[in-house]
């Protein structure tokens, strides 16, 4: 890639897109953000005139065709990421786009060999692998500190469900929520899962489980290593956002606590207390959200690997597929059978 | 059960019967050991002697049959628990029995309907249910702070295994080492369980799995009451003796960290540290024994409720049983099956 | 104040001067960084130009005068402070100055009667006042939760002493160390001080003691309302940067701990082990330089109260007098004896 | 010294002297109690019979004098510990005396005298050096780990304070309360203070004051070796006993958290809440009152050093008479002023 500064369409100003959008705009440097596309044009157009953007279309093959622009930023709906992506990558252009890439395998998979006929970069949007916490274990584990991985435990549980309209498109609480830890734990691994044991239970809202779905879960994933991750996930947690990770191995544990607003801890007569969690992804993950347009713009501009593959799209979407049957059918799923 | 103090015999003085016999001897004021019976009599004369007590015998029938006697604790190998507890309830004595009460599902039951039978009172010595931190997180289950239990969190590591000779009569890591888990579950849940999904892996010494066993576990116990526990195990925690719980429900989440000699922080150019966990069961777990030891006298002197019951004991076992097939299998175990 | 944003020049792009225009052009929106004034003409260009400011003067009365500019930042060295809060208070701009005012006290005041006499804002840089967890200490006395303050402890250590050069023209450790400390010490109790006993000893390096200064002290601070307040300086910790504050009162006691890079903790045969402090105050304070820029815009566009006041300036520097004269002559000084 | 076991007597059988039997009979297996004294006679003998003392007087020399005794505890009310000192030494008994050794001065220093002419052995009832967070705190400064000590900070806050009754006579609370703190930081530093200087406040009853006495101090020591040490006190925390200590040197800084009856966390939608410290000195020193014990027992069997002398006893009193008069007299006080 020739030239300083990265420019950059965005598809889709929802709430993620705006996020990654005012990040370029006023924390990466080495990006320009030269055109927004919303079908909701007017008011994005206000929106975006905010941070000194000016161009607003509402057809995506306008950005994608743009012969000024080097990167994609996809955060449209799922359901039009594969072919935003194909499109995109035929254009030449490099391409970020959320999770899941599509909940559809096949899908999926034909967007990824596209990607690679014509050579394009595509980073996927598991953004929790940037944030300090998370990130710090992980380079723990790449310089042998924590030695073999034997157990990674991921507590991830969510402040409140989502609207029971959400859920029922969701693609389940495995594909929705879970998928994120499905990442976590390979990024903290560094290998492949090879079987699913999920289970799940309906304990918050019963309209959950009339969509078909679950809204406690517990999951183990076992590794062609030989690690196993558990994973442990609500919708709902009477305190907040608790996103908490554990690896143990063979020479010691590192663990992330959660992330809070002060550090103040108030003694009464009550007890000793101190702050809950920061209240949710908003809060918790602003600094993973900022740190992965970086990582994106660097990796475009000098050459570096992307730092979340098409790959590692592809696996969380497989996994969150085994955990899905194997919670259905109450048996260990092997990956082999689902990718 | 007339009288102000309970006589009691202790059959079995290898570490556990000295500890429950210095206890009861020394912290246990209304108890008095008057009799021990142990094969090894010239070294446990000397041992017993220096508590005060005077009366050692080899044969278990000795204590059994004295009518000085009101109760008995058996901590002799546990093939030979279910014979003495049958034959103590026979002689109307008031038993207390280190766990695992056999790893004969039959004879245990067997064992069990003596006691029954004989109208006697049966304690099994789940010690950890008397730990000051997870008593306290079972009377706030109680007490309803943390709302319905939706998931229990298990950590329980060993600072080191066992010696392979051990492992091989152990029972396997589930009847030896995670039925202190199974009993954990079952208390802070306060529910049974229905149905077990338990992995195994052999990661920290291939001894151990060329005798049969694992070193290295995750298990799912799913409750009637809804409730999921997720219990994590290994054989060695480089830095020492981790034993850990987390109930969380629809109002909270109570976790017990570690216990630490000490609670001194030290910072230096390199980290900010803390003590590591106390070293291993002994060091940890001193409080609950002693405890274990108050109420079980109480119980009897007062005619309260016994704290761990015959039946908790059985039902250890019988989630032990479920969890070694299931990781044999591979597959989900309902407890119907194998009770 | 008319306008929807305000025309802020700024003087001095030394560290600090940066560090405000930065957060001014990147974070407040309401602002706009029209001019810098700076000696270093080229080499504040070049940096001013990445940050799309094209106007750099040398002569600080160029911004002063300027017809265009609503408010002065006044970044230079101290020696310059009154003078330039002078000359912008009767160009009728609203003034935010680095602390200290001046280390002389009849300049101070000389400056803060012309301030008074022009109506203008004045707001100086105490920007620990707005750091995240001081500043939620200060809300629950504010609420009350604290009760009535009796005791306020203050430790405040650097990671490494100062230049010697820099020591030498720095006032000594009371004006330019624990100044910070007298502001936050009024500021959580909200009272004034009225008596200061400070000790002073030279522990670290004696080339500080050469220069007539100390690099370890303890002050006590007796307030008017009965409250004391203990700081505890020193220049050099062997772990970075400690800035730890505990309010204590009659309903109970707040403590902040020392922000951190992550939240893990590591736990191997060594220790337990979780991160340093942030390196030093740019790490640690950075969001209270951010937040005081917003509260300093906020005051001048909707008229609020100023958050750190001409006489807070002032009565930090008389509290730093009184303590030098303290710890140099062993007794206790009354504040009335300097003001 | 001859023999197994030390034949002890006790002085006094109020609160801590029961304490002190207890313990030696049920935790110092090498010590045996034969003999208690105490004016309350009837109630002194039921209680020392439920430990199997027989031995019940009413004349301390009845104890003094008993040839079958080696030592002595003294456990009266202070005024009587000076003389009792003197003839227990001049019985040729070793002798372990609660703090304070005497309000007066040259009543101490003549007991002193006595004792180091007799050649008997004198411990002084400093407990809490036995504490076992702080007992680690010292053992890292004697190790070389924390370096140079530079700061001290001691914070011991008392649950509620005392019946006014027994402030009237209790010395005033640097006699009291902070003697124990003073022993701390000479324990601590392991050198002798110079120098005092101590602020009281009467901010929790007024009529603590109207008997002359503060219950708010903020003292300063200075240390021959120029650590200095910064304690603060108060008779009422709302949360509890307060009993933290830092040590910060050259190469790093220890702290003591509180002591807690259970390190289990509870986080529901107010906060995430931990327990508050144990409530008071039984409470939290228990450990430290048996180990005085063992180590005193064990100084005089095995001719070892006795860990806290009768200087350590003298030095106590000096700096808390130094300390009563700065308070007093407003002013800095050296320790050879007092001495």
């Amino acid at each position: 890639m020739v030239g300083k500064k990265v420019r950059v369409g965005v598809i889709g100003a929802g709430r993620i897109g705006r996020i990654h959008t005012k990040n370029l705009v006023q924390k990466v440097e080495k990006a320009e953000v030269t055109v927004i596309c919303d079908p909701r044009y007017e008011e994005t157009k206000e929106w975006a005139r905010s941070l000194g953007i000016e161009r607003i279309v509402t057809d995506p093959m306008q950005v994608i065709n743009d012969p000024e622009i080097d990167a994609i930023i996809i955060c449209s709906p799922t359901n039009t990421h594969a072919d935003l992506i194909i499109a995109s990558a035929r254009a030449k252009k490099d391409i970020f786009c959320e999770k899941p890439i599509d909940m559809d395998l096949e899908k999926t998979k034909k967007a990824l060999e596209v990607v690679k006929e014509e050579g394009v970069k595509l980073q996927i949007g598991f953004n929790r692998r940037f944030d300090h916490n998370f990130r710090k274990i992980r380079s723990m584990v790449e310089e042998g500190k924590i030695g073999d991985v034997h157990v990674v435990n991921i507590t991830s549980r969510d402040p409140a469900p989502p609207p029971i309209e959400y859920v029922k498109v969701s693609g389940g609480i495995f594909m929705d929520m879970t998928i994120h830890d499905f990442d976590m734990a390979r990024y903290l691994v560094g290998d492949e899962v090879v079987e699913v044991y999920a289970s799940g239970s309906v304990l918050i809202d019963p309209k959950i489980g009339k969509a078909g779905d679950f809204d406690t879960t517990a999951t183990i994933l076992k590794f062609r290593n030989g690690a196993t991750c558990i994973i442990d996930n609500s919708r709902k947690a009477a305190y907040g956002y608790d996103q908490r990770v554990e690896v143990f191995g063979s020479k010691g544990c590192a663990r992330a606590e959660n992330d809070t607003e002060t550090n103040v801890i108030f003694s009464n007569e009550e007890c000793v207390a101190s702050d809950k969690p920061l209240y949710f992804f908003l809060e918790r993950y602003m600094q993973s959200f900022e740190d992965e347009m970086h990582d994106f713009v660097d990796a475009l501009l000098y050459g570096r690997k992307i730092p979340v593959s098409g790959h590692d799209g592809l696996m969380a979407i497989v996994i969150a597929r085994a955990a899905t049957i194997s919670a259905r059918e109450n048996r260990p799923v092997k990956i082999e059978e689902v990718l």
